[in-house]
Parts: C-alpha cells; structure tokens; sequence
C-alpha cells in the first residue's frame, strides 16, 4: 500500500479524495497500485467526511513519517504552498501540484531540489484543469521540437466572451452571470486582467523551451475593454473573440503574449467555449497538435493531480531524469519578427488590438 | 547507450531513423538517455543511405544480439509482423509498433506475452498518427472512468469530405484529388469503406474499456455513398459530414459504430478538415476531453513511434504492469439502448442515413 498526503483540503484537495477513494478498485485492477490517503493537511476539522480522521494540522508529522512517498500539494497562494513543497521534497518525498502561482513563481528551484534527490515535481494540474497537456508536451519536447504553442487557457473570461457572442449581452453583464454561476471569483481581476492566462502560458512554454519566463515581463492585455461592438464585428465576418495566449521561439528569444484576438471560423480553437479550453501545439515532427477540455472544476483538476500521483506511484524508485528550467527575464523578446508572423498559429485570425479593414 | 532496431525501413521506419538520428542531442539534454539504431530489417538495401550499414535481412541477427532492449516494429501487413512481433518479445526485447492490423488482430496475445516477460508492447502510432492519444487514455483510464470516445480517425476520408464540402465537387472527383495528392491508395477500399477507422475505434475501445471487439463484428458504414447533396443539404443547416467512430459502454455491453454523421458547428469536431484528425474523450472524472492533429504522414506517426521508444527507455528495468485487454467478440451489442441517445456525444449532430426534417 503506498502512502500519500493532501495539503488542502479545499475544493481540488477533496476532489482528489474523492477520485482516489472512488477509484481505488479500478486504479489497482488497471496499474496494481494500491494508494491510500494517510493524512490531509488543512486547518479546518471535517468530522462528517469519511476521511475526517486523516486530517493533521501540523506538516511535521507528515514529514517526518517515512511511510509517505508523495504529497500533493493543493492549498493555493505562494506561501506556505512553497514552503512546505520545498519541505516535502527536502524530506524525501515526490511533490505534485495544481498551483500554478508556485510553479510559475518557484517551478525552477523546486523541480533543481526534486531532481538533487532523485525525486519528481509534476504539475499537470496547474495548466489547462482535467486536459492532459504538461505530460504530452514534456514528452513531444524531447523527440519532437516545439516551436509554438497557442491557446485559450481561462475558463472564466472563455465563458465571459462566449456569453456576449451567443447572447449579445456586455461586458459587464456577462461577468455578472459567470460570478452567479460561481465561474468568476467576486475578485474576478486575476482572471479578466489575464494573470492567471499569463502565469499558465509561462509554465507551458517553460516545459516547451526549457525556460521560465517571469510572468511580470510579459505583455498581457485582458478582456476588460473587450466591447460587445468588437464581438458583434469580429462574428459578422466569422470570427469570435478569445482571449489567446501565445509562445513562440525565435531568433531573438522567446516571445510571449496574451490578449483578446478574433479566431477564424476554421480554426479548431473558434469552437472552444464556454468553460472550456484549448491548446495548440506546433511541433516540427508532429506537426499542428491541439488538445481540449475543461480547463476547471473539482474533478477534472483533481483527475489531473490523480494523473500525476499515479505517474510517480507507476515508476518507484527509478524515478526517471527531468526536464529543468531556469528563470531567465533576458530570454524573453516582446517583439515578433516581421517574417514570423505570417507562419506561425497567429494566421488564426487578428489581435482585437488591430483589425483588419473590413470591405462593407 | 541503449540499442534499438527497426523492423521496416518505408515511410514510417524511415521516419523513426530520421527523427532519432536528428534529435539525438535534444533526447539526451531533455532525458539523459542516449538511443543508437543498431540494426535495420529491410529486404531491401540502402548503400546510400547514412545508415545502410545497419542494415540486416535476417530477424535471428537482432534477436540473438542481447544488447537490443527493444524493436520497433513498422513493416505493416499481419505477417511476418505479429511473428517478429511475438518472437522480439520471447527474445526478451520490448516491442513498439505503427501497425494498426497486428493490434486490432494481435493485441491481445502480445500484450500478455509482453506481461508475463516484465516487458511492455506499445503502440501509440497505431491510432491518430502523432497525436498522443493512447498514452494519455491509458492513463484517463485508470482514475477516470471512460464512457465514450467519439472521433474522425482516418485522415483520407475526412480529406475527401473536407474537399466535397469546401470545393462542391463529387466523391469521385475528391477521391481521385486524394489520390493525385499521395492521401489516398490505389486501392482506397480499407479507408472509404471505414475498415481503417473501424480497427482504430477497436483499439481506443480495447485500451478505454479493457476489451478487444473483434472488429469484423462492428457495424461499419464508409463514405462512398456519400452525395454531393447529402454534404450541401448538412451545410444549409450548419452541419459538416464526416466519418465518425464511436464506442460506448453500456449496460448491455460495448456499442461500437462507424458511420458518415453530419456533425453540428458548436461541435469541436466540425473544425476538425482535410487529413487532421480528432478524438472526443467523455471520462465521469474529466469530463469531455478532445486531441487533435495529423492522424497521418511520416514524420507524425514516426514522432509517435519514437514517444513509445522514449516511454520504455526511460523507465529502465523497471517497466509498469500494463492494461491487458482480451478478444471477446460477446460484449459487443449492436444496439444503443434509447436510454443513452440524448445524453451522449452522439447529440453531436445526426447520422447520414437517418437525417432529421428540416423545415424549409
């Protein structure tokens, strides 16, 4: 029986709980594992909950047991959610996450302490919820050179600008009804002001390119002055706004951007609404690579930290090498070069920032 | 360094050369491990080729060599394919493959063999070309409970709608640009007649749900009696045709189908033209998941190949317990009980051969 820890027990946190116990017949009929959830870290008590007995408020004892292999780590915030995965990872046991503001933040110095002890950091949850994205690319990086990498990777401003295209509302009133739906935080500025597709375009080119840029470099424009008049154009020319993050390598360093663009109704990225998400990966082997799904939720985002918990569980001790990345400001480059750009997933339509001059 | 040979030096063999010898360097940096192709199976010979001199003619000179720790078998056909397939296995080497007929056929007896040896048989390029699907639903699989697939898994087929659709001409007409362009034989039966489609729904089916569906047994519907009219009448109502595979689960047992569907434009899978591919996955943790990329060509499927390659090396001695799945031709039930109609993905549009009244 292998041991594991929760810290948090928020919504992802008993999302896992769930999916583990749920699933624990299947798990060890399909991969012979057989996992249990020893302790939960939280500082609530949950007496109701059928694991209420496993909650500790200390992470000492959950250090200090020798029995636990891998924690999982889902508390949100910077610290102590970085604290105590360096703790964990300094102690001996694998890390996995879905808190994407650590491993945009700390990504590098966790995954150098992970790899110093033959030890693993995964972090499939932090980008893209239940959609397999950071294990596929982690895997295409090394047979199979990425150049670009493009997506819509918010749910909440994705279902923003869903509603006003399909219900001609503003603004303002599709934020109002995402916040009713519990898809837009009464605080709504990390997701519609784009730090939140910021943090995960940096990551996801991180494990593309091999490095982190710091999300604070990156020009990033949200959806706030998007414009029920700049949906309503863009559709009558068959086209429909979304908010596009964008990773490219070129001669001059990485360039990363995020804003509202107008997406081709040809495009397989035009179809992602509502909630969803999607990612397009432009591979030199592979060719155009696009993967989707629901980029948020308790069981999709808890399905990917299970993901990674059996990833780590499958392997034992041979923990095979990583891919490391370094924060590096000086790589980044805020400007596409002119011959790139008719090349590359930007041919998906216009930045709203600059649309083309329509004939009437 | 670890030793590999190559059975089949076509398209995809060839290809498999191509992108280990050029990324050699890249694979090394991102995994640590090092992969030389010491022997190439051919009939042929390639003196000009800068690995001609690896090549053999005879199966017992990479057999007998312990120093190969895997084949990657892409010679296609049944025969000698599953023999070398089985005798690689015996031999004590693991075994990767593009060859859709020996999994759809073979799957079963190799995967046991590979089992009881602690070896893996892998055989993510026989569905999707390079996109990773098999790994990533093999990995769904066990914490998240798969319901349905649903996808456009033959590239020709779907080039030959997307042409009837964008250009109005008539099948024969498509057909005979697919073929002028290298997308389809000269022979096109196993594509338009759905047999290629069907054996990949099988496999997506064996490696979801863990059972082979022998796929004589499934009922299969091609293109070839696809109209002109049939796509422009589906577009008047903002449908698109297209070969659709589906595999269910339910309580009387695993609903299999392949057939022309008029797929509706809210529907990721409209989006999906020409030779790309897309595979819609509902698990009852992720919710709908899809991937989407090139189902065909050489360097794509030879990236998929080289994925599995990568997969094995880097797990050492220590290969995982892989998902058997057995041939049981008794699951399978050629109706969709009512009950499921509405709720599943099929409510992705209707099926050619059943559309709805449209009002005029």
């Amino acid at each position: 029986m292998l041991q594991i820890a929760l810290l948090g027990f928020g919504t992802v946190g008993s999302g896992v709980a769930e999916v583990l116990t749920e699933n624990r017949d299947l798990i060890r009929e399909r991969t012979g594992l057989d996992l249990n959830v020893k302790y939960i870290l939280d500082l609530r008590q949950f007496p109701d909950h059928p694991l209420g007995d496993r909650v500790v408020h200390d992470i000492d004892v959950i250090l200090s047991d020798p029995e636990v292999f891998l924690v999982a780590e889902m508390m949100g915030g910077l610290h102590p959610a970085y604290d105590f995965s360096l703790a964990a990872l300094q102690a001996g046991k694998n890390v996995v996450t879905s808190n994407k503001a650590v491993v945009a933040e700390y990504g590098p110095e966790l995954l150098r302490e992970a790899e110093k002890r033959g030890l693993r950091y995964l972090f499939e949850a932090s980008v893209g919820g239940g959609i397999p994205i950071i294990r596929p690319l982690t895997e295409q990086a090394a047979g199979n050179p990425i150049t670009e990498i493009c997506g819509i990777l918010n749910g909440t401003t994705n279902y923003i600008l869903t509603e006003m295209f399909r219900h001609g509302v503003s603004f303002a009133e599709a934020l109002a009804a995402a916040q009713k739906l519990g898809y837009a935080e009464a605080d709504p500025s990390a997701d519609i002001d784009g730090l939140d597709t910021c943090r995960k375009i940096c990551i996801l080119a991180a494990v593309a390119f091999g490095v982190l840029i710091p999300y604070e470099k990156v020009d990033t424009v949200g959806i706030r002055q998007v414009t029920l008049e700049d949906v309503r154009e863009a559709e009558r020319h068959g086209y429909a706004v979304k908010l596009i993050a964008r990773a490219l390598k070129t001669d001059g360093g990485l360039y990363l951007k995020v804003e509202p663009m107008a997406v081709r109704r040809d495009n397989p990225l035009h179809a992602v609404e509502d909630v969803y998400n999607g990612i397009l990966v432009r591979g030199t082997v592979s060719g155009d690579l696009m993967f989707f799904g629901k980029g948020a939720g308790k069981l999709p985002t808890a399905g990917a930290v299970v993901s990674d918990i059996l990833d780590i569980a499958s392997r034992g001790e041979n923990q095979p090498k990583q891919q490391l990345f370094n924060k590096d400001a000086a790589l980044y480059t805020p400007v596409l070069p002119e011959a790139l750009k008719e090349q590359t997933l930007l041919d998906l339509g216009y930045p709203l920032s600059c649309p083309p001059v329509f004939e009437k």
